[in-house]
């Protein structure tokens, strides 16, 4: 028990010191120093040393926010309304952290893309968890099986850019506005329901 | 004008390497030798060192893409199908380099946003200057200024985010879609071309 709260604190010192400073920015002795953990039970955690630890700190990252989107949708609802409140609430998170902080993973998954394949797969495997959990309600809601992928990727990616935009410029404005912007979008989408034959023939939205 | 040349290489060399590797990853020395130019015309240059290389480099960086921009709306034309087409040139951008360039600061963006003040509001310059490029064009074309400002802060963080993720993934799908999904809301901002009074009494747009 008190093995695996040393594991954890590492797991956490990690995420919160990759989002306020990058992946590339942050040592290995500053997470253990950050974790209050002793030197040598890093290589005994992540015997594989900076890209285990930095993988496994994002995928325990994700899990916090793919429990916060099961959460949003598991009581039904509109998705589109849900959607909305996903870019207000990540406004709110923001704006209480001083723009410091939020769940989300850009900040490593920008930093490592080109530079470390094994932190780089971790974030593409959170994204993806992330729009299925986005995908499924739309998909119940009425939306094609391809439809449904779109939607999530496009919330996803303009969920990513406008906290990247809004921490940028130090005011949650982007942020409201992608909101906005996402929920026109969606309904227009959700209103084309029933007429899926029309839109994969066009190949509007097929992905 | 060898020394102009210098100074260039320096700011070349660093938003390069910045786009490849992030800014915290990144070191004088490395940019220095990037350049292939001598260690001391470093301080010469940038007499602050890597803070004011950092942003001086992202301005650079930023005009670069600020000029292609310009270039896309100077024939006039349709706003929302030169915006549809930014989508889709990044995508092609993002495969010819295998993934690992752009002209886009996000990397950088995100990586100072709660560590280097300097380089953090040089990104927001850019993003600023990018945004005003995109919504002059929109209002020339019938929006108001404020469902202008709105559309193009919209645009930018859906495109930065769609290359982040498309990015993280090695796959230009997330591009492709965010690109779609930005038409179809924006053909229905320009659809209310003409109800702005209604559009700005409920707030749906007015920021």
């Amino acid at each position: 028990m008190a093995e695996n709260n040393t594991r954890l604190r590492f797991l956490e010192a990690a995420g919160e010191l990759f989002r306020r400073q990058g992946y590339s920015g942050t040592g290995l002795k500053q997470i253990t120093t950050y974790a209050k953990a002793p030197w040598g039970s890093m290589y005994h955690f992540f015997p594989e040393g900076k890209e285990q630890l930095g993988a496994e700190a994002i995928l325990h990252a994700g899990a916090f926010y793919s429990a916060s989107l099961t959460s949003a949708f598991e009581n039904g609802g509109d998705p589109v309304a849900i959607i909305a409140e996903l870019f207000r609430e990540e406004a709110r998170l923001l704006e209480a952290s001083a723009f410091q902080d939020s769940f989300h993973i850009a900040w490593t998954a920008v930093d490592v893309a080109s530079t470390t394949d094994r932190v780089r797969a971790a974030c593409s495997t959170v994204f993806k968890t992330w729009a299925d959990l986005i995908a499924g309600p739309c998909a119940a809601a009425g939306l094609s099986p391809s439809q449904a992928e779109a939607t999530a990727a496009f919330v996803l990616s303009s969920l990513e850019g406008a906290i990247i935009v809004s921490r940028t410029h130090k005011s949650v404005e982007p942020l409201r506005v992608a909101g906005e912007m996402v929920e026109i979008a969606l309904k227009q989408v959700f209103a084309g329901v029933g007429q899926d034959a029309m839109r994969s023939s066009s190949g509007e939205l097929a992905p």
